[in-house]
């Protein structure tokens, strides 16, 4: 993903905070998107940023930079005005995202600011913070237009004007019966292209793609992409239509899971935020480099078990990391595709065998090629040497690296689809522990051959 | 990414073709959203993908099913009808998935569809093919609604009934001068909402975020994204609105682009398609094994020039692959939080030295950790050795492996960043290539503690 910044936005504001320019650091912020202006923010330390937010002019553009700016930097820029100006920028901020922000905030703050805000919007906040952060509840917005089925295009539209200020997007109008629950969707441009006396529920379109409150992010993020859709509604147990999440939010929900598939695989945690701290940075790696020290240290006393057999040939010592990289990469390789295909929906657990058989083949051929070339490079190495055999050390290196190549690929493509069925995340099958594991069973293989036939 | 599927579909259709129930088929086909019917097709064989498309019923919902399905199958499936058949269904796909489907499939099919339909479209296609396929001009699509400034809204509620039809997603009217330059945009609702009379330049936001033909997808992508818009306006090189693409196109750029990103970090190519045909996936790998396995053959060399010093001091070959392995990883770790961070424009170049000194800051933390651990372990293992001094072995691998992280992680959290300052894409520091580099490095450094302390 490219990095998308007005150019040398960053550079000025910079110079005219350093040069206390403050009137023209307003009159830029005035310029610049709201959200171009919540980027800029990680750039700059903390006495800045509450500058910055200072300079941004009037409260409801104030509201809309809190809404883009990264949740974890909120509490930084709160604490610049007093209690009556906060709450007057937090009441401009939409349910949703005031439910986010106040949960990433300090108690007494979140306290402060729900006790301000009106009673109405404490309520729908205080319900938002009740579902789970990931689950279609935790994301949803209020801000939908729902009308009775008997309700007439006329009707409507005046409905419509009515609203138009509170409600976010609307494109879909959502139809529900006399218990709230919904029925039928349909979009404006069908109801402004209509007879103004039909009744919606003849335009509206009953087969209605919804989700529950608790439903995953990830399977709402799936469905809105599958079915290229706008919006998708929210419905409580009840099936009352409760919010709609609308793809911009889904946008976000497919990159962060993106990031988060990374830094599993890497062993590096699973947020992004955690990740740019020290203490949880090194929290969370800490565990994944245990597995592998601990994995590595059984390679050590196996290989000290193999003491006589590298004492009488000593090169066998030089291919170890050829013998385990080459199979760490292979299987990592393995491992990156089945994971990703199996999270992008291109395959599934009835595919398991076909895309063994695929892997195998790939591994079988790769393996061959380097495995030949490597024999050969040792044979050229010690063709020359008094003690070392070295058409034999050439076939042990090489078989070796063979069979270590394709024990990886079998083990890093079984794997992810194995913890799938067992409905853990595949993406935590991560590329150090995949090279852990085939480091170990490497090594055994290729100490054990070596001593077959060398000693 | 959770796997969405109406739960048995795929086996209750594998099924009902077993037995050759084909009118029960039709119907189950004709129940199910024509995205979930394309989502089937990779999971069957040719002859059955073949079958299946025969049983959708009518040539739009066939058009609707070929526009969601994955365009390396397209071309299964089109030789199932006859010309006439063919032309008639090509006809009601929309121009931007018509230019995909025909860059997708064999030269003289896509030459009988364009002569088949009609002038206008095959003048539409051809343009659009012209467009880079990762261009905003390749993935944008010609269904949009532009209107003339003096326009009332009222004459543009008429345009949009008789449009209706053939606009895709009719929520933003884009508004352009008697030169077809884009000068502003409003929203059907504000059109809905105003008196019958105004002229929609007065209703007009005049200031809006628009790209070029030639603009990357992933730059698309990254503004949509950012101003949580629905859809961007595409103009060509005088300005002139020629096109737009929509938020659902946006999201299949940001999904495929992890995807790259991941395949590429792991040196298995770029494309989830190559990676899941044999012929290719081998020949996306070869090269990236390569580099790899030149790496390693480095790092044998390396080894035998010491030699003497493993010869004197077997149990320093036991401690290779943890040397490697956990610079390896901790650099593997290194480079995905930087790549990452960089792809959705969390940190940029100016955070450079920042981002290493904790990186760096981190990897001490862990490599004093670790590297103490196998201190200890080396010595517990060796105490009672006679002829190894266990005290020297436990220090010399203790600070080695120490030595060695902090010397991954530098070079893993630099070149990221050096690699994007050059315009490369930062995701090509594949976890094999780092981890090679590391290995090198790691045995080079290691082996000369050895030999300065042990002999």
């Amino acid at each position: 993903m490219e990095r998308v910044q007005p150019p040398r936005l960053y550079e000025n504001l910079k110079r005219l905070l350093r040069r206390r320019a403050f009137n023209h650091t307003r009159n830029l912020l005035a310029k610049t998107h709201p959200a171009d202006v919540a980027a800029l923010f990680r750039l700059f330390d903390e006495s800045s940023q509450q500058k910055i937010f200072e300079l941004v002019e009037g409260t409801e553009r104030k509201a809309e930079v809190l809404s883009y700016l990264d949740r974890d930097l909120v509490a930084n820029v709160l604490t610049v005005h007093d209690d009556k100006k906060l709450i007057d920028i937090m009441t401009q901020v939409s349910s949703d995202d005031l439910a986010d922000i106040l949960a990433a905030i300090p108690d007494d703050l979140r306290q402060k600011i729900l006790k301000g805000i009106a009673d109405k919007d404490q309520e729908e906040v205080e319900d938002l913070m009740a579902y789970g952060e990931k689950s279609a509840g935790g994301i949803m917005s209020l801000d939908f237009l729902a009308l009775r089925q008997e309700t007439t295009a006329e009707e409507a539209i005046n409905r419509i004007r009515q609203r138009s200020q509170d409600v976010e997007m609307a494109f879909y109008i959502y139809v529900v019966n006399d218990r709230e629950e919904l029925v039928g969707v349909l979009s404006l441009r069908e109801l402004v292209t209509c007879p103004p006396r039909t009744s919606i529920d003849t335009l509206m379109q009953s087969n209605v793609v919804s989700v529950n409150t608790e439903d995953d992010q990830e399977y709402v993020a799936g469905l809105v992409s599958r079915y290229d859709i706008l919006a998708i509604p929210v419905v409580d147990s009840t099936k009352k239509l409760v919010g709609i999440i609308t793809v911009d939010d889904v946008i976000d929900v497919i990159r962060e899971e993106a990031t988060e598939d990374m830094l599993k695989m890497a062993g590096a945690g699973d947020h992004m935020v955690d990740a740019m701290s020290v203490g949880t940075n090194f929290r969370r790696r800490l565990p994944w480099l245990l597995i592998t020290w601990i994995g590595q240290a059984i390679a050590a006393l196996i290989i000290s078990r193999y003491e006589p057999t590298l004492r009488a040939v000593v090169p066998l010592a030089a291919f170890i990391p050829m013998i385990v990289g080459m199979a760490g990469n292979v299987g990592t390789q393995s491992t990156t595709i089945v994971v990703r295909a199996l999270a992008t929906g291109r395959v599934d657990y009835s595919q398991i065998w076909s895309t063994l058989g695929r892997e195998l083949l790939v591994g079988t051929l790769l393996g061959f090629l380097y495995g030949a070339l490597l024999g050969a490079f040792g044979f050229l190495r010690y063709m020359n040497s008094p003690t070392i055999n070295a058409i034999a050390l050439g076939g042990v290196i090489s078989s070796s690296l063979l069979a270590a190549m394709l024990l990886a690929v079998v083990f890093s493509t079984l794997l992810p689809f194995i913890l799938q069925r067992l409905r853990l995340d595949p993406a935590v099958v991560t590329a150090p522990f995949v090279t852990t594991v085939t480091d170990v069973l490497g090594i055994l293989l290729y100490l054990s051959v070596a001593t077959a036939f060398l000693l």
